[in-house]
């Protein structure tokens, strides 16, 4: 009933703090609409992890772009200060944003722009804010996979005012984590976890199952290429589980 | 049944947006514990007005009060990117915090430090974050009615570790808005009203019905000590109402 | 011969440091030109409180405004870093503003708005800025007193100019504090007096004895309606001499 | 005499800009002791691409880890304005480090830090200082081998000094890009190249032959794992000449 | 009865545009104890140009310079945003000092620690602040001048407080500008005569009639050695009749 | 055979750390197209001085000098973080640019300016980057020195594009330093020397032998006007001998 890994591990044998399987995501849950200003409002939450994705719409493009006919898509994830376990100070009283935030930003816009044709987009921007609220490990996960439904709703929203110049969309996108703790590949780490891991990887997928963007770092021992494929296998199955999610949330076929 | 206003409003001739009588406030509700991870966490809304309060407690003062035997309490308010109607842009990549989010987050600072004995407090800190999550009037006072709560949680968890040295909170406090509009005097104030009010007020007050904090500008016309006494009433009442709504949340007697 | 306040103060047990009757401001002067190059230049004194006006006009307004026909007004406070007793360190050299800094350049700006009529104005900026060269209390009361004065002798400049559209100024403004130390209402606190303070009151009123903005702050215990009341006495008798110290200064009937 | 990427490509078809094979790096020359002061001080090239590579010893560690008696090593990385081809405007005069850099310097400090043994190293900081002076892609991974071997340095100079608690170095690291430029994998992208890129992968690589850290972005079309086994292939083969290189330089085996 | 420069010029014919020989100086005047909360307070005036010099005594010194038993003097030198005849955006709300500002403040700072003996002074720092109130010309060098006069009155207040291990004062600094205006050599430029200046010099000297800076300009054509001898007659002159008005504000022989 | 300096020193007792004369210069180098990418790409070293000279051409010119037929050129002066012997950290990460950097980026853009004819340069902006690889004394002049030459190159480019509207370089540019070690005057001091110093010059010269700026500070006592003389004429000897290696590097007569 439980999957098998490669054949390396065995679910009779539990390892994980909350009784989790080695390939067992934590419960997903996607609220479409969660406020009510934002033309995609969508409230993701992985476990304990949760994070409020809000998708905002404006007519036109950056000055860089204009004229071109292409629409942009763009992402700022950023961390409440007591979305984690210690209060952390905010980065705007920093007057600086920090190295991670700026890294994360960056991989969601980068991931949700993989599916976009900026043509059929026309010159408008939409702007994704994720916010996490409280982070347990895979903030960045769950705001790429939240964050592609409030693009849709955002999507949808020109759609029905006749501001597009096509359908945007060319798939759908999902994002999880996979990791190595104490030798043992395992799935959708939580914090203490990830805290513990020896190589994490985050693994962000289009819908047809193809990979969009592949993150892996050892933090501990370099990890060989056999490893490796087992990563990737947890991962497949993780944003095939989330694709599902998905459709759920928004009821079409992704 | 509706209140009547110094006799001035006529309950029968409404004139607000969403139908509410004059002296009426949106509906209010405050939800604890809505995170895990905080000592104290509240998000409060009034009407579509969104503020999760998170209560922050850390052993030790800032150093300027080292060795004092005192505590401090301290406030952070800020709104997301896309908590209004149209995105701003987040202070964080500005590099600075404006000026509004400096005078609200003092605002609600001094407002919880008014019901704080520091000396029963010991040297503890508790900072509370009031971050927007959608705005459409009232922040300031959602931040200070739900900050109230999610101090008293993180205050009964300092008591729980046997952290204190003797009872922290003096009394309860609640914050509301009344205005003038079109000439007329309402209560807790929405957006929409707000931006057409000659004048706004906030009314920060203790459980015993005195005020904490006044703060009254003519966006237009000047007032006179008549409506000042009447804008007074209104904010009397709201806050009573808001303290019955606090104690409905704490399951005590404020 | 001294002002009774509500009969509950008697001048004859006189509790203030410098022997000042309880509704006694300290000597004011208005010198108007003090400096030669901006369009107002106003040095005001409220006793050792010292406050450098200047008011700097410029053709134009904010792009925001533009094309409006409407004219704009805005103001800047800052203190020297030796205004205060100890030195403090410049906030152009911190990289920020302070929100004390932030939070009294938009009183200042609010308070003298309110007595402008944007279209007599013409598409024309005026920047009021007041820079703290001593502070003793009451540098923000000071700020727009005087800074009325020098936005009065800006408007004279634009008027000789044939450069506006009409007469700008619906009405004066004057602004002074008052606050209860040890329970005793006292008008135009000194720094002294303010530090021991329980409650904290700033009115800005209008010529015409109406307010334009009250902030009041308890301090120390929340105070009731009827000690407000006191405050808004004193506030209203202070506002009235400051109308006058304006008038001479301006040699016109405000 | 060419290499066959897993029968893929044929090198007889060569559809470099610069006459490359498709898993040919370009010259690489990696000089030592480049300046006089640095404990370590690399001039690295690939191609154009010319990297300066300074290792600082500090005795002592941050704060955060004094008195655990382990070492640390961090990076920074940044270009000079006109590394590019265009002049770009300079991080220090914006106030800000953009997200780039940011990315790029964490990149390289755990690149490094994964064959660091931090006990080894003492309490002993070094910090690596990437200065890209010339830019033509791939400017990360020579930062990574370039700085790999000022580590080298900076270690011996540490171990002369009888400053070691054993052994900090337990392992090399090597660092090249591949990529799919229309649909052919290639190794070690130039700029042209790269700018063209539908998937661009960073692979860094311990002396072993495992994974240190892989990120492999679809700029275009998301890629498949058997394209993806392509690019690491390529990868393994660079980084296996890299350590050639770098062993030349040190003159010792790595 | 004017005086002649090396022959040169002939005051017969003034080119000046305020009448002023080309040797002549503006009006001078320095007043102590301008302000009363600084332990130095100095309002200098060199014409319309206006400088606030407020001298600030904290007991220590910085930190890289604890326990040497020597002392610090530095500098910070402003100008107030309408101090021109245009106004500047202020230096704290851009959130970063500007070139001129920093180069100015060590200029001064440099100057005056030129003749103090920082092991008299013991562990003591003094701050000057110099504010410019008003800018026509010369702003560093009356801000150096005027410095002087409220550095001396910082350390007799520490002498009457028995705080000094010694005399700190080597001696005294007065600074004054001479440029060539259409090749003609004058003292003491004024704004207007300083924008159209070929070559800008400011001369600060020892009261005894050495340099203690140069910093000449060509912002013109090149000066030959010549001119620079006749710049440094002019500066010499003007220094030596600060000096005068230094003892006549201090009372004292310098 | 070597120079006597006015008769005051004597070049048979030397007495500098590298056993140079005492108008003696280090070894100067100056290598073009030292990088292929920016229009003007010159290595300098004086002696361990190393700096990086990139000019960059861009076509336009600063909004304020738009449509006014001139071009401009400007300069930014650096540090590598390692060029010192200790390391300093970043501005960009500290996220302002010191005074020092500031001072000399004006020294650098003021010097190469002065034999500029902006008209003939047309509407094209020059941006002179002197970012100092290693720094051992002397690295404003070298980035003068340098700096022309790639700013020669520049403008040769410009020429071969006939972009230009005649012939911008009025002459040509050199800078040194002398100084007062031990109350001895000498030519191009080292960083050990710069830092014994009691005063520090730096002359600035065209290569006709005017001064384009001279920058004298005595770190210790005051200098008198014949010292100055001994320091100038050091100066203009080390100038000289800097604009044979000008002319060298580019094999033309400047």
């Amino acid at each position: 009933m439980t999957a098998t890994l490669g054949g390396v591990t065995d679910s009779s044998s539990k390892t994980r703090v909350d009784g989790r399987d080695l390939d067992q995501m934590r419960p997903v849950s996607i609220k479409r609409s969660w406020l009510s200003q934002a033309e995609g409002s969508v409230l993701v939450t992985f476990g304990r992890t949760t994070v409020l994705c809000n998708a905002s719409v404006t007519e036109g493009v950056p000055r860089w772009r204009k004229g071109s006919g292409l629409g942009w898509v763009t992402a700022e994830y950023e961390m409440l200060p007591r979305a984690t376990n210690d209060r952390s100070p905010r980065e705007s009283r920093k007057g600086k944003i920090g190295g991670r935030t700026h890294e994360i930003s960056r991989l969601v816009g980068r991931s949700l722009r993989a599916v976009v044709d900026y043509k059929a987009l026309g010159e408008n921007t939409i702007v994704l804010d994720c916010d996490v609220l409280q982070a347990d490990g895979g903030t960045r996960t769950a705001s790429i996979t939240g964050g592609y439904v409030a693009l849709w709703d955002a999507i949808a929203w020109l759609r029905e005012r006749g501001s597009l110049a096509g359908e945007p969309l060319t798939g759908s996108v999902q994002a999880i984590s996979a990791g190595l703790v104490g030798g043992v590949p395992m799935l959708d780490l939580a914090y203490e976890e990830d805290s513990r891991a020896d190589t994490d990887m985050n693994i962000v997928m289009s819908g047809d199952g193809d990979f969009v963007e592949i993150q892996g770092t050892a933090e501990g021992a370099p990890f060989n290429r056999d490893l490796l494929g087992q990563l990737l296998d947890l991962g497949t199955k993780g944003c095939a589980e989330l694709k599902a999610a998905q459709q759920e949330a928004l009821k079409v076929e992704l």
